[in-house]
């Protein structure tokens, strides 16, 4: 038989989400009547924004003529999205970033995938924990790691633990390492890293020939004054990569849009010891194995930034970060020690009594029918945690936040 | 500095259809009124079908209301799609394939360049030559390959020729390989495996324990009584794995949808030579590094197999197969040696005087402004032959065939 990949059977049980899926599955298949509220997966429910609609039904309508008809398009991207991203993402912010460092995608779980794939197959990494577990498991099925610890740590890795000692901000690697993951707004604690944090890790990554591998998917989320993208930072454009994501402010989870930003000057080397531009081969990778999104899929991320589509997508961050402090609220009434909510739309809570994520979970369905993220999900360090998602329609999280200050208030 | 992989340094000069692309830059350039007729890059050209345009403009509207909006959406597909495709594609030819082993994605470039991810990094793999260039830079890439010889053939790749003499069939491997990339109806020499051609292939396969990898994104224009998919042929669920594409049919290539089929029995081994199913592994593959595809899109690729899309499907199909034949007949008459063409939207022909393929590509765009794909771009075999694809305006084919004759006859 052909030889497969057995990298991919280190991998824990199951990918975290289609686990909650399954467990809900089955408590509803158990409570066919029970009125579950989903706060589990970070999806969002709003209706898709009409500007996008509206500029999607017209690249639709454009395809319907030899004339106008769409085929293959860049790879990367058409210029009218790259440039619209340039101007509105960063130059706004007073950033430059050219039209040509912005490759789009279908989705910033896909980008954060595929990313390590251009690194050295020995590349070293290092991870904050709680993390996104996409960072880790696609390094996994890489080879770049050796089997996982009882606590599902897997050898090879460099985990940064988050803790709430640390206001769950990672500390800098104590070994040299070729890339970390980092991200902010975080996913899963909801905490923000402030501009001299970043600026710490950004001459630390200079001084020692790291990549950070930034994901900014919920820089929409920010109220308070802290940097939206890793390039508001000194140094950022020689050290690191940005992730930026349409998912959760323009409700295209179902849509399907992201980019990942990778400055001209960023360089890597090869195993000679000669410097090579990473967007070397991250072009080459996206021309080779992608073929580009469908084009009105672009025409709707462009009109993000119409002034209809700005108005809407404020309008949906504001409705979500409402949501959060909701939660924070009722959470805080019932008792609960709660970080985040506030740049970010989740709420990282400390499961009560010191029980487990998981057995909180359950705990959580069965008392209150509210799904929620067990923290352990996300790393050994968020054991003992839990994250609620702000993305819910609000008469829902307002029933969720009632029954939980009811059955745990 | 963070290091690379440099198995990308190996690739050649750049992928081919840039290098199409950049020498057709250079002639306008230099010609900037020359009338250039492409049948380079196999773009379709139609209009994109009004079945499906309008079960997107449908899927979109859903999405402007709380209750109709769709978020994240199985990995896979939504069921509504991958049933209608084991329906259709499948079951209304006598081939039993499960909705569940069908696998939706943004593409078979995709699909084709992803599905090495899952199997060892050092499985040997054997492809026909010339090949789809895709097949052969994703394993270059992911470091299955030495460095490529004077002909651009990669170490440690097993190249099986396919010449005018075997009518452009490949042989069996002479040596053991783990996988072997298949295409038929096949791009770019438009020639089309007979049924016991492949019964060949697949008895191979079982007895040496090799995967067929099978590329049929082109099956919808077989107009002969041979296979459109491997399952058709006995044994084919225990060792192939089938890709499928909308792009050439419906008009996909800028809407993007496309899909592979793994069957529950096919397996392959880990190192410690245990049978695994491989649909396992692509499964936490998509579920890891994938969201799916945009929800209007598989709303359209489902409008498809609807009595009106099949209609306007089988409509784009004889019109680019009308546009085949007349480029055979034009061809001939102006004392070429074709190929292809019947079964297939591409024409391959022999370079006239015997010239290599680029300069023919050179001497083509010069003399008629007709830009075609070197054969060599597709392997040391295409080497004196040049792809036409049919994929043109019905105007614009007669044109670039009238200039031919009259440059060339």
């Amino acid at each position: 038989m052909a030889r497969l990949n057995d990298h991919y059977l280190k991998l824990a049980a199951g990918y975290l989400f289609p686990e909650i899926s399954r467990r809900m599955g089955l408590f509803t298949k158990a409570h066919p009547k029970a009125d579950v509220i989903k706060l589990g997966i970070g999806d969002v429910v709003l209706p898709l924004a009409s500007a996008v609609r509206e500029a999607m039904h017209l690249a639709i309508d454009e395809m319907a003529t030899a004339d106008g008809f769409r085929g293959y398009g860049p790879s990367e991207g058409y210029d009218f999205l790259r440039e619209a991203i340039a101007r509105n993402d960063f130059a706004s912010r007073g950033v430059a970033i050219d039209a040509s460092e912005i490759y789009t995608s279908d989705g910033s779980k896909c980008d954060s995938a595929n990313i390590q794939e251009i690194f050295a197959a020995d590349a070293t990494l290092a991870v904050s924990d709680p993390v996104y577990p996409v960072y880790v498991d696609t390094n996994v099925m890489a080879g770049r790691t050796g089997d996982p610890d009882e606590k599902g740590r897997y050898a090879g890795i460099h985990y940064l633990p988050c803790t709430e000692e640390s206001g769950f901000l990672p500390a800098l690697p104590e070994e040299p390492v070729d890339l970390v993951y980092l991200c902010s707004p975080n996913n899963p604690t909801g905490m923000v890293a402030p501009k001299e944090e970043l600026q710490k890790w950004v001459d630390w990554a200079r001084g020692s020939d790291a990549i950070l591998l930034f994901d900014a998917a919920y820089e929409r989320f920010i109220a308070e004054d802290v940097p939206h993208s890793i390039y508001e930072i000194e140094g950022a454009r020689e050290c690191a990569i940005e992730f930026r994501s349409f998912s959760k402010t323009a409700g295209f989870t179902g849509v399907r849009c992201a980019y990942i930003v990778i400055p001209e000057e960023l360089m890597g080397k090869d195993s000679k010891g000669n410097s090579i531009p990473v967007s070397q081969l991250w072009s080459r990778r996206t021309n080779t194995k992608f073929n580009g999104i469908s084009y009105p899929v672009q025409r709707g991320a462009a009109a993000i930034y119409s002034e209809e589509g700005e108005k809407e997508v404020q309008a949906n961050v504001d409705y979500y970060m409402a949501n959060a402090s909701l939660i924070l609220d009722g959470l805080g009434k019932a008792g609960f020690t709660t970080f985040g909510g506030v740049n970010a739309p989740y709420v990282w809570l400390k499961t009560p009594g010191g029980i487990d994520s998981w057995e909180f979970f359950d705990l959580l369905l069965e008392k209150t029918n509210v799904v929620g993220t067990p923290g352990s999900g996300f790393g050994a360090c968020g054991e003992g945690y839990f994250r609620l998602s702000a993305f819910g329609m609000r008469e829902r999280v307002e029933e969720a936040i009632l029954r939980i200050t009811r059955s745990f208030g």
